[in-house]
């Protein structure tokens, strides 16, 4: 219990509805339910700003990119460290845990302004995800967080190549865009850098004679990709 | 050894005076040497790119950030989430990293391209450190990552208390200096944004009327330790 506040641990109780919506959730029993309270508490609900979700947050997300990192080493044992990057940064990328968190009902079971309109359009749900994947570790260690994350996150809502895939997509439906108005895209590297002893390419998209958006990524078809869809963004055309 | 290309294993045998430096450096006797040999092997050492610790570094990386996060998360119960991500990113700095990798003696039984002047300077040591950190997890788990981690690295090498003085002592550093040269130091806040539904304050050292060094960070605190750090190096008083 040391590490949650006292005032935490009364809403949550055996049996009531929320604990059974986490239980189920998490696809096991809880022992210290009261960690479990704190990670699904944003800031906006308690005036007194240290009993909150964001130390567990930190630890969540800290053990969330070792187990994504040890998912995609071990399931792609041939793939480049580049590849392995890039793919954990779109797995763990802000909007993405949102969108799971959402999906997995924890908006319902959180503890927040709810008054609050741009709260409840906010990516804290995402955030709480982290945090709740903390206090499952805290309760019962990296295997089970794991078998968790696993489970009950990657199998159902992560697709790696569907991940890989929506952006070669995006840079064909900027291509084909640009060809019905008459006008031509291409893609241009703009720089290579060294970072960490290895090489980083900005590429960006040349619309007419105009760059229009630019990213950096270890190999050139990952930085097209992200380019192409920061351009389509910015020419509004999602 | 599925992550471990053929040629390896082939350097370290058990009982060679590289095996048991090895050995010595870890604490425990390894299973799967040949995965620590490719831990050690950097990419200048062979022309196939493939065969090289790149990919275990990923890994490694990631779990030295979860174990180190961990470590804060446990050691610091009352510290707010800003401080601890602070702090992590001090610890698993490039600089701070190669330093430790230095001193364990990392450098003497790597395999990299000795007559480049550039790699043997560089921060390639650090790197080999979390690739070797990859390779403890691969072949003995979590648990005894985390061991090797805390006896090894974090008692023996690294002083958080230290990491947080330093900076401390370079923000007195620079108001002495200045004051000797009948000048003024101020520490100002240049702006205050949201990131992640927190504060992040950016503080700029201003030395007579001009800002010489800013920087980013939580609290206004650590923003100007930080900056502080920048400005002594931009003026060369270290």
């Amino acid at each position: 219990m040391r590490f949650v506040p006292d005032f935490i641990a009364q809403f949550f109780t055996k049996g009531s509805p929320l604990y059974k919506d986490l239980q189920t959730m998490l696809g096991f029993t809880p022992t210290n339910i009261a960690l479990y309270e704190l990670a699904l508490c944003h800031r906006s609900n308690n005036a007194n700003s240290t009993e909150n979700n964001e130390r567990l947050e930190f630890l969540g997300d800290a053990i969330l990119g070792a187990i994504i990192g040890e998912h995609l080493f071990t399931k792609y044992p041939t793939k480049p460290e580049g590849y392995l990057t890039d793919m954990r940064s779109k797995i763990v990328n802000r909007k993405t845990l949102n969108q799971i968190a959402l999906k997995i009902g924890l908006k319902s079971i959180m503890k927040f302004n709810e008054q609050d309109y741009y709260l409840r359009n906010s990516l804290i749900f995402g955030n709480a995800l982290e945090a709740l994947i903390g206090a499952i570790y805290i309760d019962k260690g990296y295997a089970t967080t794991r078998t968790f994350l696993r489970k009950r996150i990657l199998v159902p809502f992560v697709d790696i190549e569907l991940l890989e895939n929506i952006e070669v997509n995006m840079k064909n439906k900027l291509i084909g865009w640009a060809s019905k108005q008459g006008k031509t895209i291409e893609f241009v590297v703009l720089e290579e850098t060294m970072e960490k002893g290895r090489k980083r390419f900005t590429v960006g998209v040349l619309y007419e004679d105009e760059i229009i958006a630019k990213s950096m990524a270890s190999n050139k078809k990952e930085a097209s990709k992200i380019a192409a869809e920061e351009a389509i963004k910015k020419l509004e055309l999602v």
